[in-house]
C-alpha cells in the first residue's frame, strides 16, 4: 500500500493520520518534537491533541523529516498556516517533483498576504498541489462522525487523485476547481467565527449570532469575488458550511477565543487562555488589509481588526454594525 | 399612535406585540381564547408563550376580531400557515382596503402548495401585502436581543412602511423586494432544521450538522429559482441566516421534533412531546409535492418525506445521502 507522509502532528494532521491508516496507508507523521514522538509511539494515543482516539500500527511518528517524506505518494501539509512556508523550506531538499503536496491548514501568510497555495507554488514550483477543506472538526472525524470535505487544486486530476486517497463512507470528498474560493473560505470563517464568539462572549443571543454569520459570509463572498474566486464556492462547504461548524461548535478556537473577548479579557489573556494556534487573529489583520488593497466593504472584519487591534470597544462595535445606514437586503448583498 | 391588530397570540405574535407597543403603537392581539385573554390582560404575561417577560399598558388582548380589526393602519397575521386562510375568512368582513396585511408565519399551505401571499391574494385581493423573515427567535426578540429580520413585499413602498413599523435599535429591518424568495427561504428552511435535529438524535456530530445544512440549502435554492426566487436571497438574513438559527438552537420546534425522530420515536410522539405547531412536517410534504411539481432534485427532503410519511429507517436515510453518487461540488450546486 501506498505512504502517505503529514508534515504536523497537531488535531487536524492525527485525525487525517488516522483516517488514512485506517484506510491502509503506511503513515509518517512528521514531528519536531522528540518526546511527543517516542509517547505517541509507545501509547497509541495522541494524548494533547486527540485523546481516547487509538493510533493504528500502520501509522507512526517520526523525528526524521527526510525518512518521513521519502517514497511518500502524497505529503500533507498540517501545520498552521504562518509555519507553512518555514517547514516546506525545511522539507524541500527531501522532496521530489512526482509528490503532491496536500496543504489543510486554513489560513493567509501574514505580512505577504498570500494564500498558502501560493506560498506553497513559491517554494516548490514543480509540484502539484491540492487543498483539503471543509466543515470538519478533528475530534469528529477521529470518531468516524459522517463529514464532508472539499479537495481543490488548479488541476482536476489531481484532486481527483486526492479525493480516492481520503474517501471513506464516513468521510465524503467533494471536488472542486475553484481553488482560491476553497482557500479563501476556509481562511476567512475564522474571523467570523471569532466575532460569533464575541457575540456569545457579550451575551447576545442566537439571533445576534445568525445575523453576524450571515452578513460575515456577505463580506467574505465580495472579497473572493473581487481576488477571482467563484461566489458559489462560498455557498457551499468550504465556505457556509465550514462557517456554520466554526461558529456554532465549542470545538472552534476561534469562536473559544472570541467569547474570551466578549467577556472582557485581552487579546493576550484570550490566546493564553486558548493555547492551541487561533487563525482568525492573523486572518483578521491580513483580510483587513486585503479589503484595503482590493477596495471592498468589510464591515465585520474592520470591527473586528478595531477591537483587537486598535482598542475599540466590544460594544460599540456590535452597535456600530447594528446601526449601519443600510437597509435594502439584495443591494447591500451585491457583489 | 397609530393602532396595529395581531391576529394570533402565540409566542412569535406576542413578541412582535411588545416591540410595537414599546414603540408606542396602541396593539391589540386578537386571540379567540377568552381564558388566555383574560388572564394576559390580568397578568401582563403572556405565560403560556413568553413566561417572564412583561406586556406593555397599551398592549391588550381582544376576544372580538371586529374591534381588534377596526381602525388598524396594519394587520399582523401570526397563525400558524395552516391556519391563515381559515382566519382572513373569519377576519374578512371587518378588513378594509387600505390596512396593510403583514404575514409573519412561515409554511406552505397544505393541499394547494400555495405560498401564504397568495393565500391572503385569494381572499383579500386589494389589500397591500408584506412578508416578515428571518433569523427570529420569539423568546429572544421579546428579551430586546439584537436581531435582524427582512421584510418583502411586491410593493416596495409598503415594505418601507412596513420596515418602519418595525425597526428599532436592536431590531433591524431590511428590505427586499424579491417576496417569492423571503417567503419560500422561511418556510423551506424548517425541513433542513428538522434533519437537522432528526441527525442530533441519531447522535451525529457538528461536522454532519454543518454537511446536512450545506446541502439543505443548496436544494432550497434550487426550488426556489425554479419558482421564481432570486439565488441571492438565499444567501440572506431569510434564507441562511434563518436556516442557521432554526438548525442550531433548542428554541427551534422544527430541531427538537428532528430529535426526538432521529431518538427513535414515531412522528405522532414526537410532535405530542414538542405540544407547539411544528411547520417542517407540512413543510416537507409540500415541498416534496413541488419538488415533483418543478422537477427539481431535493434528496434531503426526499429523505425527510420517507421517514416522515412512508416509514423510511432514519439511519439507512442518512447512509444513502452520504453515499450519493456526485461528487463534483459546483456542479452539484448548480442551480
Amino acid at each position: 500500500m501506498d505512504k502517505i507522509c503529514i508534515l504536523g502532528a497537531g488535531s487536524w494532521g492525527s485525525a487525517l493520520g488516522i483516517l488514512l491508516a485506517k484506510k491502509g496507508y503506511a503513515v509518517q507523521m512528521w514531528t519536531n518534537e522528540e518526546s511527543q514522538c517516542e509517547d505517541v509511539n509507545k501509547t497509541r494515543e495522541n494524548i494533547d491533541f486527540l485523546p481516547g482516539v487509538i493510533i493504528p500500527q500502520n501509522m507512526n511518528l517520526n523525528i526524521d523529516m527526510q525518512d518521513s517524506i521519502k517514497g511518500a505518494k502524497a505529503i500533507v501539509m498540517a501545520v498552521p498556516s504562518q509555519a507553512v512556508r518555514e517547514v516546506v523550506r525545511l522539507a524541500k531538499p527531501y522532496i521530489s517533483k512526482d509528490q503532491i503536496i496536500v496543504n489543510v491548514a486554513k489560513g493567509l501568510e501574514r505580512g505577504t498576504n498570500l494564500r498558502i497555495s501560493q506560498v506553497v507554488e513559491e517554494e516548490l514550483e514543480e509540484n502539484s498541489f491540492a487543498v483539503l477543506s471543509g466543515p470538519s472538526h478533528a475530534e469528529e472525524v477521529a470518531k468516524d462522525v459522517p463529514t464532508t470535505v472539499v479537495v481543490a487544486s488548479n488541476d482536476m486530476d489531481v484532486a481527483e487523485v486526492v479525493q480516492d486517497m481520503f474517501i471513506s463512507p464516513k468521510f465524503r470528498v467533494y471536488t472542486n476547481a475553484d481553488l482560491v474560493g476553497v482557500e479563501l473560505g476556509g481562511s476567512l470563517k475564522n474571523i467570523i467565527a471569532f466575532a460569533a464568539g464575541v457575540s456569545d462572549g457579550l451575551g447576545y443571543g442566537d439571533n445576534t449570532k445568525a445575523a453576524l454569520m450571515t452578513r460575515g459570509l456577505t463580506e467574505i463572498v465580495r472579497l473572493g469575488v473581487a481576488m477571482g474566486a467563484k461566489a458559489e464556492t462560498f455557498s457551499g462547504l468550504s465556505g457556509i458550511g465550514d462557517l456554520i461548524v466554526t461558529c456554532t461548535s465549542m470545538h472552534s478556537r476561534n469562536r473559544r477565543a472570541g467569547i474570551l473577548i466578549g467577556q472582557g479579557k485581552s487579546l493576550e489573556e484570550a490566546l493564553a487562555e486558548v493555547k492551541m494556534v487561533v487563525e482568525g487573529v492573523e486572518a483578521a489583520k491580513v483580510a483587513y488589509g486585503l479589503s484595503m488593497k482590493y477596495d471592498v466593504e468589510m464591515p465585520i472584519t474592520s470591527e473586528l481588526y478595531g477591537v483587537l487591534f486598535s482598542g475599540k470597544d466590544v460594544k460599540k462595535s456590535v452597535i456600530d454594525l447594528m446601526m449601519r445606514s443600510k437597509t435594502h437586503e439584495i443591494e447591500d448583498l451585491s457583489i
